[in-house]
């Protein structure tokens, strides 16, 4: 079996830890299996270097700066490289670029556009064991390029993918993904399997455990993806295509998304290209918008809510205030926030949403706003409910069973 | 005009003394010249890398080392290409690979095979201050490799003669070549120039300023040398071809070498083979021998001297006690140094190396050992006498004048 393992910032945080991540890479390879192994900066290092280039400049250069950040991974995987070897394991450290990654031309947002992975089957089939350092590549002009957010997450997966590895496990300090926030709902429980499709409404909500580019790329590629905690051996949570089984399971967790704010426009005309018009001015003003809500109008007008992160409210309050036509009124509610609820079970059964509702009604909260997917039921309450509605939609739905 | 820099560690301590490198580059710069600078890593950071891997093993591998070391002129490198950006100069930080640097495939003592300047090039005509990162390069197969000590030095001299430039200067906290070490003999004078021979004796001889290995590049190059102080605005010293008036100097410096222990091997057989037995015995055993002197003999046996580093005089003893033919006994002798009186002037000049005699006899300095070259008196003295030999010798030369 070719396994590709990725630990993450706090999984290779001091020298004590990896050596703990060279344990558990060993254990793997005395049971027999091929390990490619992608490594995050340990924690602080980026930071550290982000901080040096900010003492010069608040713009320096998207390339200098991969130049910069690549460093950080770079070292980490020559010293997992080396702790390895210290325990006698054949073990080589990459740089994106050995192991083949070529990305566009976006400094420090590249997306990865080719693998050639003979370089890493070449060590592989060696019998060594192949350290990637993660979050980068290099453009074809031969700089060194990095992948943004989450960029370590892509290497792994991608990796994977040109590898036809048999799964991919991506560690942190996490041991999986839960049903709900164990902050606000201790009897949250992690999940065996969950579907892409689900993970992907889950990260978006606000679970930070995986980047959506990389849960997107696994579904793409159809890689095997496992989120694992590098300190337990805890099974983690197996990120998948839907099968059979998770059907019975209606809802796979539930979200709470706190940084909302609350836009409804009155009275707007109904007539083509309003929205349009809204919705353009927005986006030229880098405001990103989340819900969006309109409903059939009455009297050739109708009303149309959408949300915003908080931090966007005052500047979308500004622009729509100097929107002087089609519309009668405005109200603004920074005092919001999003509850979530997500399952691919809700695409054969009916129910989920009322469930949902049911529960608000029951507990006296009142839904400003509702928005569903084919796998999602979000609502805007008031921000002051939103850990209510979590823990009691966790127990509606008898996700601590 | 197109000039390289080459600054070290402490030029580029911290980030005080990056802006201050920008700034002497940026001047360059304004003054109309091409720049393109080589830098070592911040000071610290190589030994805290170093440190960091022996925390796992005392032998990592070479290749896993050079990937981790390599990183630490990177970031200079970058931070360097921030730092002048931010002053409104347009400038890329380029790794050794960038910069066309390929190296044979020995790791962490890697020769520059070729480089190919094409990518500086192109940046320096678009108008760039290239920065590359020093000590590294890529073997055929891709890998990174380091060039060994001084290899900044080496990267700085190697890109100059690739790119045809008028002169590299060589940046350090030191502002250029003494007559002798300024700490020993209060009076030695900074040279405005020397020739490569003559630098090549001294540098070998203990003065610390530039590696052999990058002043014979340069002589092979024929790359106009500076050695220069980070921290003043001096002239420096010119290290290049020698000149007609270089020869009217006798001497150009003087130097000790506490660094040494004498073996002398007395009644040696006078006989073809002996020698290359002794020495090779003693290279199988990593023992660096430095003067070697053999008298012509008398009765069939002679007297075989020679010096070796005071760390394996030790080892040289146990090795020689073991040597049981053609040996009638031995002395050892760790309380020795060297005094070295170097210039180009001795060649066309008699009665160099007399004064150097004179000198010791009058100071009643016995002396041990002798050898010369073209260039160089070299003398091995009783420890205790070397700084009086240094400053006595330092005046007879007239080298304070």
């Amino acid at each position: 079996m070719l396994v590709v393992h990725k630990y993450g910032g706090t999984s290779v945080g001091d020298l004590e830890r990896i050596e703990n991540v060279a344990n558990r890479v060993a254990k793997v390879r005395d049971a027999g299996d091929d390990v490619v192994v992608v490594v995050s900066a340990m924690s602080g290092e980026t930071n550290k270097l982000i901080g040096y280039a900010d003492n010069f400049t608040k713009t320096p250069s998207k390339k200098a700066m991969d130049m910069l950040l690549s460093s950080g991974e770079r070292v980490t995987a020559a010293l997992l490289s080396i702790a390895l070897q210290s325990k006698g394991y054949d073990a080589v450290a990459m740089s994106g670029r050995q192991a083949g990654i070529v990305t566009d031309d976006e400094h420090t947002y590249a997306r990865i556009e080719s693998i050639d992975p003979t370089g890493m089957h070449n060590a592989i089939s060696e019998g060594k064991i192949v350290i990637v350092a993660g979050f980068q590549g290099v453009n074809k002009a031969g700089s060194v390029t990095t992948l943004g957010r989450g960029g370590s997450d892509l290497t792994a997966v991608a990796l994977a993918g040109a590898l036809k590895a048999d799964q991919c496990e991506i560690y942190s300090d996490v041991d999986g993904i839960y049903t709900t926030d164990p902050r606000i709902e201790p009897n949250a429980k992690k999940l065996d399997t969950i579907s892409y499709d689900e993970m992907l409404e889950l990260s978006s909500l606000g679970a930070k455990v995986l980047q959506n580019r990389s849960v997107e790329l696994a579904k793409k590629l159809g890689v095997k993806l496992y989120a694992k905690s590098s300190f337990s051996d805890n099974e983690g949570t197996l990120i998948s295509e839907e099968s059979d089984n998770m059907e019975e399971v209606l809802v796979a967790g539930v979200v709470l998304d706190k940084n909302q704010a609350r836009v409804t426009l009155r009275g707007v005309s109904d007539r083509p290209g309003i929205a349009a018009e809204i919705f353009t001015l927005l986006a030229e003003n880098n405001i990103n918008v989340d819900m969006i809500i309109q409903n059939m109008g009455t009297d050739g007008s109708t009303n149309l809510g959408f949300t915003v992160p908080q931090s966007d409210h005052e500047n979308a309050k500004k622009i729509m205030a100097a929107f002087d036509h089609d519309i009668e009124g405005m109200d603004f509610d920074n005092h919001v926030c999003k509850v979530s609820v997500v399952g691919v079970g809700m695409k054969s059964h009916s129910g989920v949403a009322a469930t949902a509702f049911t529960t608000m009604a029951n507990n006296n909260i009142n839904i400003n706003m509702i928005s569903t997917s084919e796998i999602k039921v979000s609502m805007v309450i008031d921000e002051k409910y939103g850990e209510l509605a979590i823990r009691t939609l966790h127990e509606a739905y008898a996700l601590d069973k």
